[in-house]
């Protein structure tokens, strides 16, 4: 069976530009390995021609990878590739962010950027098992691995059973310690759903990502040992820098 | 806390342009339910004052949500929602393709559109637990569910141990029945990674996307009830029809 050659194809009158289209493709094989054994993207006039246009079209490709800090241009050497691999994010019945990245990031930093007491919508009240309308606490987070954002998730917890989350999150800086400090001493992962979509405006803000950007987003649940929710949240990563592994 | 106003934001000079911006944002409304109410997307002439464009553009953004299916305009009447619910691809220690997407689609029809016996590469060996160059039996398929393309996925098998994989799916037209008819009655997934990118030339072909379109890529292993690998595929599910839901 022959393999064909898809990876060159770039499309005119798509409403995707060329040069965004053939970032695109470039980042594709970037992930895929296609340059490892030189560590370096091919020199821009091979692209030019691999592509099919001109060297401008190229370079605004490379600058657009540049700025997602994807590949490095060295005066006199070319276009390096500065990282590859995906953060990998493991979601158990036992998930915990930060243990779940371990040892693949040096510093995790998490930031908590707004906090609230809401109602409850019909979405979250069904997620938690409380009537619609029920005071829920917000949070909303940043999550960087090594200064680089990785995700972005709003939570919601039930106000009368955790009525201090935002302040014993800021003070602890974790959900398991702030649970912890309200007498919950273990949880787990109820249900997992995942989509993947564009990101959204102040998705790409928050994560610093460029137009066109995707996201993995999760809405995860929660729940103490007796099957009570405790946590709804809407988690969504940067889908270039991070690969879920489920473990069933 | 105030909710940030982000939907309506469409940039300029992103190499995106301008209507496939809208058609992202007015993909994503349907997907949240936004104009539920209704079952109708807003006025033409409403979205060209939302998004701050003319009414040529949101006509070249309802057109292609056309193309995809995903609204239709009746005369006199505007632009309908002709579906917004993904179908849901559950993943769990047994999943199964077809049992999966159960009562949700009427009809899940699978494509054989090639297949072979191949040397195994490293990654594929590895994840087989085999030899590199030992013989796999390489299947792709394309799945589909009351006609629209759901999924297209590269399987590979020891070909040692399933000789006949090609020739069996073709006759049962299910993996578990071919497996059965080498003498597997059983097995479970051992691992499961998920990435979500933009859907290469291939891709958009055979899922009949539009560019731009997202693909999950679910890269797979399961093993039979010893542990030992069985099957290796990568799955790429069209992000805007589909969403996984992790039963961990």
């Amino acid at each position: 069976m022959a393999k064909v050659a898809v990876r060159k194809t770039v499309e005119r009158q798509t409403g995707v530009a060329l040069w965004r289209q053939i970032a695109d493709r470039i980042r594709l094989a970037i992930s895929n390995g296609d340059y490892d054994a030189t560590g370096m993207v091919p020199p821009e006039t091979a692209l030019a021609e691999e592509f099919g246009v001109n060297r401008h079209t190229v370079r605004s490709a490379l600058s657009a990878l540049a700025d997602e800090g994807l590949v490095r241009a060295v005066q006199g050497r070319g276009t390096l590739i500065e990282r590859k691999e995906r953060v990998t994010y493991p979601i158990s019945r036992r998930t915990r962010f930060s243990q779940g990245l371990g040892r693949q990031v040096k510093e995790i930093g998490t930031r908590l950027f707004a906090h609230a007491q809401v109602p409850a919508s019909g979405e979250i009240a069904a997620a938690l098992g409380i009537a619609p309308g029920a005071g829920v606490i917000e949070l909303r987070t940043v999550s960087s691995g090594d200064g680089r954002p990785l995700s972005a998730a709003v939570s919601y917890f039930p106000a009368d059973r955790f009525p201090r989350m935002a302040e014993e999150y800021a003070r602890l800086g974790s959900i398991t310690k702030a649970f912890a400090a309200h007498g919950l001493g273990d949880y787990v992962r109820a249900s997992t759903e995942i989509v993947a979509r564009h990101a959204d405006a102040e998705e790409l803000a928050l994560l610093a990502l460029s137009p066109g950007a995707i996201v993995l987003e999760a809405h995860a649940v929660n729940a103490d040992l007796e099957g009570r929710p405790v946590e709804f949240s809407r988690t969504r990563f940067a889908a270039d820098r991070m690969k879920l592994r489920i473990e069933t």
